[in-house]
């Protein structure tokens, strides 16, 4: 049994080898060579310890595994991240533990590696403009997934705290060139080719009205019930595409145009990223079309993310 | 964050230590402080390998945590057992893991120790006479927890295969000084004050006309739907005590019963280990009433076992 630590990971694990492994995982799920067990929710004790399992078995390598995952805000005020996850491989055929990852780093480059496959696929070829809505521990991951795909020139960020900006400004700047400009979210938007929405609301943080044609959105905050980013009006209007259906119209963006009546199951069912990517599925040929892809996270994810840890700190 | 290994558990972790904290968790349990979060199922690859992940917060410590499950028949072929289990301890406030512990064998004292607590509670205190049913690998930790708590003098043991008759009285020979006898089901329950039932059968292993008045019944082998060891007719005629009431009716051995009608769930959320334990709920006090316990396995039984390693471990 193999223990790989955060500190390796972040030394060790780059962002495409964990894309490589996630674009492999979802054209699995997709193929139906992988399941995706229940989701479990608990509390823990502490002000408002959000605990959550999600498993699955990915049948392209193949092997089973879990991620324990935890949302602690309380945790900032010790001066410890809130977000908290642990991966655990196991044999598919014995069940026997393979290796425990821990994956705080790591689950922000396997979350913004569904964003750049998604990206990758749906953004205009040209896209060079990026708004990033949301500027938490996310956020600079997902700005750097964009980048990975897209000729980005410009970044508008979009987000209060100024201890927030500068970090993410910061962060940014280590890894990239292009500049930030922070914004507010109607000018971001109005200038972007690429949307990124990256935040914890529960109401609409964009508006339909503000964005252009042919603009790509990667809807990555709602992974819960009552989540929001983005308008009904706007994703009934636009190309939906989901990471997995039957969790999107649960937690994910699409649950209030789901519920709404704007957009089916069955649809979702053909529009998912790892349709996309085996090109069973193409995004629409008319340029103009607003293309929005919905991010709820999947324990494939999970799973592929850290078997590329493994295999990079294990080779080194 | 700690690794016990399993050879740590085998050396360093009594029998005693796991009962104290798994009775602990189970008065916490009935007590409100603790919440088992959903089971999730799943399948593996190779031959019937079956995953379960069960959690649970015990208020008592605090603690999160889970075990992650696999039962792969087809491991004997390959010298490996069959069920393996690993128990991931998480930071109640923060969501931090602690420990991985390795609980292969640490399974078996967790499941036995419930079994031991309500033998303590239910038999009668001159009870002499052990019958096991199945003699498979968890029969042993049955069989040396019914030795914790009770004078036993003989012990009739049925199972067919040679094989494991003698690695049966192997292991128990190690342990005590009891002698075994190997036997056919109705004469093993006809001269047994207590019965341990610890098979993976889906239809009833005695019959109820064998069992004498006074006896007390560990029913330890359902743990899924479909899954019984016991006649209805005996169950309805007993006094049925439960490690959680919602679960014994989905997949431990109250499933049969309560389908029949002959049981309802506000009684047995009556007639728990948890409020056996603290005093809240008496056995009969005609010591003629055939008691039964139906362990159905919950995942406070997991972290308590896990948190007692982890302590016993860490202080050699």
């Amino acid at each position: 049994m193999k223990f790989v630590t955060d500190e390796q990971v972040r030394r060790h694990v780059s962002f495409a080898a964990v894309l490589q492994a996630v674009e492999r995982a979802f054209i699995a799920l997709d193929s139906g060579t992988s399941s995706l067990f229940d989701v479990v929710r608990g509390h823990g004790g502490g002000e408002q310890h959000f605990f959550a399992i999600k498993s699955a078995r990915d049948g392209s390598v193949p092997i089973i595994g879990l991620k324990a995952g935890s949302y602690a805000p309380g945790n900032h005020a010790k001066g410890l991240a809130a977000h908290t996850s642990t991966t655990l491989l196991i044999d598919d055929a014995t069940g026997h533990p393979v290796a425990l990852v821990e994956a705080n780093y790591l689950n922000g480059l396997r979350t913004s590696a569904a964003n750049a496959l998604a990206t990758r696929e749906l953004a205009r070829k040209e896209a060079n403009t990026l708004a990033i809505i949301g500027i938490g521990g996310q956020a600079v991951f997902e700005a750097l997934a964009v980048l990975h795909v897209r000729p980005i020139q410009r970044i508008f960020a979009v987000g209060q705290s100024p201890e927030r900006r500068r970090a993410f400004a910061q962060q940014l700047s280590e890894r990239s060139a292009v500049r930030v400009e922070f914004t507010d979210a109607e000018h971001a938007v109005r200038e972007a080719d690429i949307v990124v929405t990256v935040t914890p609301a529960q109401a609409p943080v964009l508006k339909a009205a503000w964005i252009k044609p042919g603009t790509h959105i990667s809807a990555m905050g709602a992974d819960n019930v009552g989540k929001q980013e983005l308008e009904v009006e706007l994703v009934a209007k636009s190309s939906c595409w989901v990471d997995h259906a039957p969790q999107a119209i649960q937690i994910g963006e699409m649950q209030h145009a789901y519920r709404a009546g704007s957009i089916k199951l069955e649809q979702l069912q053909q529009q998912t990223l790892g349709a996309l990517l085996r090109g069973k599925a193409q995004r629409p040929t008319d340029l103009q079309t607003i293309t929005i892809f919905d991010s709820s996270g999947v324990a494939i994810q999970d799973l592929a993310a850290a078997q590329a840890a493994l295999s990079c700190v294990c080779s080194t």
